[in-house]
């Protein structure tokens, strides 16, 4: 059939098995040409075709409510409900999303990104359904990696307690973004090979009935050894614990399978957890075979060799960068731990882990307990390394402030993906962490303005020992300096002056020092003379180099690709007014109070008015002030 | 014996049986009559003496290292550490700290005070223990109530799946601050009541031993029968899924059986949960009948008769005015469902859970399921009230900003204990919310003047149906104002001025509108007049009024009980610069960036500067400032 012309799913209800079957492969089909030129989150969504296919079938969206935890898997659901024909702009600027969007349809009731939400949203959803006496099936679908999340688990303990109906659907690819970590995925495991539930406890039954008959006590033992009998063979007791009815595990690529289950569970009242296992990159052999995560998410790629279409990058990938120098100094500094929330090739921690494997720890998502765990690090003189996308730091804002800063605990924290990071859009943005973390006292925050400048600040947060301190980096790869043979040291809160100049003066670091560069070049040919300060160190700030500014009333434009409210600008004229300075000129850019959707990062620049030609225009701006009352 | 001459725990090894019942004895006594002057955490304390000693004569603290949770239960760790001469001074400004403090005491290696921290902090310490190749024991102690926090699941899972050796005490008082919620109670009750696990266990052996011998697949069952007999009838079932060696339940207040149990625990390799019993308030006939928390923490209160010393008060406590107004207009309203994380007592939403049941949602310790959980229900236009302690937002900062700011769900947070908290100290002060949520887009965030202002900002926010929208509160009573017998909606962005003046501004709002007004009446007496403007909405400001400020060059103080860097005085420093006033005098008291420790509030606000006084000084100077410049 044509993709193109689905508009919702009410016709799956007419398809035979055979006619699912057929649309399962053109699904897979689309998905893999489409992919293959936008790039876009192939194996998740190649591993829920089949499932995907028979939920929609089997429920009434958007009357019935479909959550997808994490949300980067929902790309069959988006076919299904009439979004085929937008996938030629997926996570494209102004195109369609890589995640669910309330806003490109009704079916999509619940907006994601980041992990482990999905359960908390249902449960709001079910009391609502309650409270209006509503008729509704409430169905997240969560895999088994997001399960580790404490979220998902504080969730996991309400819903059982409360027991309300809803089907959870635990889609276990045995493999999340790295192979998973944690007991609860032992647990999964020994489900995995557990086999069928139902049969084993049918033939615990009958042995049981052969115990000879015994009184008083032992008979009471026996019945309460087949009540116990759904506790047995581990097989789904960790949830039935919880207060859910355990069903599976189900064949995820077999409808027959998921249909009997999925029915089973509507007949059912109370919480469900029906556990379907599915193969991530399911049909698309290079992703089948993925071991490590390489097919999770991806650029484009050629479909008959599985290669990836890649722009030639000569600079190294600042996670590289970063996570090699961590390395390079751990093979003589033995208190150095490397501490990942599950991003191990994300983070390109696989040397470290191959290298040092007992001073390695993947612990899975679970972004709280990472922090805290280097905290606990810490207290007994280790120097962790934890390597934290910025999205995802958001989730440990109180372990990073009453754990680490509070006990002024020497933790390095690599603040990965900082800044605007593109295609995955909103939820992914790594802009508040200055913001956030600004206000923590005694944290040092830094980013380099290059990967030479970046190497050096590892060694010199792994050499800090007066507390915690932070290096954040961007996305990407570097911009292609050589790397000096010696590894210095920076001191702590200095800047760096680039360029030389009193008619105005640049603050900015990271990523938006090219930008000024320019600007400041451009503006040289039109007789203004721009200063341009790296400043390196966003806290504490280089107290000397400002106030020299501010006493000479130079004009000052700051420049952050991150949140305005709150930032380092704001950090500036803070100390500004608080030093007596309060009359100077200080202009600020970044990123505006509202939420940045995806695209390529170029437009979304441009979209803000964060470009060279807006910081030429400011610097003329405030230029001209400056004149005016001299 | 002289509890006051205790310096360290050795002297435990010699002591009897006898020794030890007396020693306990001692404490509770002393501890019974040193909080009735003082006040604070009597009845977990209460619940841990023979714990606690056990633990110190059963371990070699600090070499071995205990993690006690949230913390607030070490007052008899603190005795047996040589801390009992101090207890005159508990909570007290420069006095005994009420949590453990490295600075106190070398046996106090990790500082707490939110829940849930202490398994994460032990993982890290028996890493670097086996990286070091030491030896030594880890103990953290947690309660049954912090085990639903979701980092605390995070690490449950961590630990259970690296097997390190560690000892995690399960502190089961079967009540910690509020009933306790959510399926993992459900699991420890009926762990509760199924008696001796080992006991069971060698009787189910018994009688397996009577199964007829059958051949094949029987056989093979009947075996994996005895493979999962530590799975029967529930015991410790939740926590061997996860990896651990489950020891209990024991009864917290034997010696004898707390003995064994941890020599038991000792010996064996990899992670044991001790499942531990105790009796909250133990000893202390008022605090033992307790069933609703009254005697978790408290203030000074009269021994004979279990009265509180309460100071005569005739202002409503805010919490209770906030609730008790939620709850009128539940009444005819029923969008509105309240969302508590364990605080139903501290929220005083006792009245709301009795009236509304079906509207009422106390989920555990677990903020982040919490507030995802109120985002859920507001995709299903439900108007969600959530009640969180401002420095318990800090766990759901993540979730605030992806879930409801990033959704512009209508989600109306009240956040309580806003600003000091006093006796708590450095880990309860809710002195951040303001600079982790005015970044926020979408976000209103107001603070009353005063409970009737209270009272229409309630309704304000159940009104207000374009987003999110917060309310700060303060800690303990209002001021007692009359209360208007109808509520009434304030216009989202509204200041209000409370006098008028030239010279100079204040912009504030909450607890520091009071200090103001008096300095502004005591400026007055010396020819100075200073306008004083209720900034209730601290997002958005107040524009228009804040620009006809500007224009008119009045120079402005701000003053905010919360933290300067990217606070309110900063937003009003940025808008500012952004709109071209940036030559006019702005001045910021509020908390400078430190942690600010316990003690009485005046006290810390003396030692910060946020007083009257200084804003007297503050104001001189800003005026003198501007007539130097006329």
């Amino acid at each position: 059939m044509d993709l193109m012309s689905i508009e919702n799913p009410a016709f799956l209800k007419g398809l035979s098995d055979e006619e699912l079957k057929s649309l399962s492969e053109e699904i897979r089909h689309f998905l893999i040409n489409k992919l293959s030129l936008t790039g876009g989150h192939i194996g998740p969504n190649l591993g829920v075709v089949e499932l995907t296919i028979a939920l929609h079938k089997s429920f009434d969206s958007p009357k019935d409510k479909f959550i997808w935890d994490v949300g980067h898997q929902s790309y069959v659901h988006k076919i299904l409900t009439g979004r085929a024909k937008d996938f030629d702009t997926l996570r494209q600027y102004k195109g369609l999303s890589g995640f669910p969007k309330m806003n490109e349809s009704e079916h999509d009731v619940w907006e994601t990104g980041h992990s482990s939400t999905s359960l908390s949203a249902a449960m709001g959803m079910a009391v609502a359904r309650d409270i209006k006496k509503e008729d509704s099936y409430i169905v997240p679908i969560i895999g088994d990696g997001a399960l580790t999340g404490g979220m998902a688990l504080e969730a996991l303990n309400h819903i059982g307690d409360e027991k309300k109906n809803m089907i959870v659907i635990l889609n276990d690819n045995e493999m999340s973004i790295a192979p998973n970590v944690g007991a609860l995925h032992q647990v999964l495991g020994r489900l995995r090979t557990a086999g069928k539930y139902q049969w084993v406890k049918d033939e615990l039954e009958m042995l049981l009935k052969k115990i000879p008959a015994v009184g008083g006590k032992m008979a009471s033992t026996a019945e309460r050894i087949k009540d116990s009998l759904k506790y047995l063979l581990v097989s789904g007791v960790f949830f039935e614990e919880l207060g859910f009815t355990y069903l599976g595990p189900v064949d995820g690529h077999d409808f027959d399978d998921l249909f009997e289950q999925i029915n089973y569970a509507k007949k059912t009242s109370g919480p469900v957890l029906l556990h379907v296992i599915t193969k991530k990159g399911k049909g698309f052999s290079p992703a089948e075979k993925d071991k490590i995560g390489t097919w999770h998410g991806t650029g484009p790629y050629k479909i008959e060799t599985g290669d990836f279409v890649k722009p030639t990058i000569t600079a190294p990938a600042w996670s590289k960068l970063v996570s090699d120098t961590v390395l390079k100094l751990a093979r003589s500094d033995k208190r150095i731990v490397a501490v990942t929330p599950a991003m191990p090739v994300g983070s390109k921690l696989e040397a470290f882990a191959k290298e040092l494997p007992d001073r390695m720890l993947d612990v899975g998502i679970a972004e709280q307990h990472a922090v805290t765990l280097a905290a606990g690090l810490a207290t007994q003189k280790m120097k962790p390394f934890l390597a934290i996308y910025s999205t995802f730091l958001q989730r440990a804002y109180d372990q990073v402030l009453h754990d680490v800063c509070r006990q002024r605990l020497n933790v390095f924290i690599g603040i990965d993906r900082a800044g605007l990071v593109g295609a995955d859009g909103e939820t992914h943005q790594g802009i508040y962490d200055i913001a956030f973390l600004r206000h923590m006292p005694n944290l040092v925050l830094m980013m380099p303005k290059d990967e030479n400048e970046g190497q050096h600040m590892v060694n010199t947060a792994i050499e800090y020992n007066d507390g915690p301190i932070a290096m954040r980096f961007p996305r990407g790869n570097g911009i292609g300096v050589k790397l000096d043979p010696t590894l210095k040291t920076i001191p702590i809160g200095t800047w760096e002056v680039l360029r030389e100049g009193t008619d105005a003066a640049i603050l900015t670091f990271g990523t938006t020092i090219e930008m000024a560069m320019e600007a400041a070049n451009q503006l040289e040919s039109q007789g203004i003379h721009v200063k341009v300060v790296n400043a390196r160190f966003i806290k504490p700030l280089d107290e000397k180099m400002l106030t020299d500014l501010l006493q000479k009333q130079i004009p000052i434009l700051t420049i952050e690709e991150a949140v305005l409210q709150g930032g380092f600008g704001s950090y500036c004229l803070e100390y500004a007014h608080d030093h007596g300075f309060g009359a100077n000129v200080i202009d600020r850019m970044g990123i505006p109070d509202e939420f940045i959707e995806h695209g390529d990062v170029n437009s979304l620049l441009s979209e803000i008015k964060l470009t060279k030609e807006e910081v030429v225009n400011r610097i003329l701006a405030i230029a001209r002030k400056k004149q005016k009352r001299a």
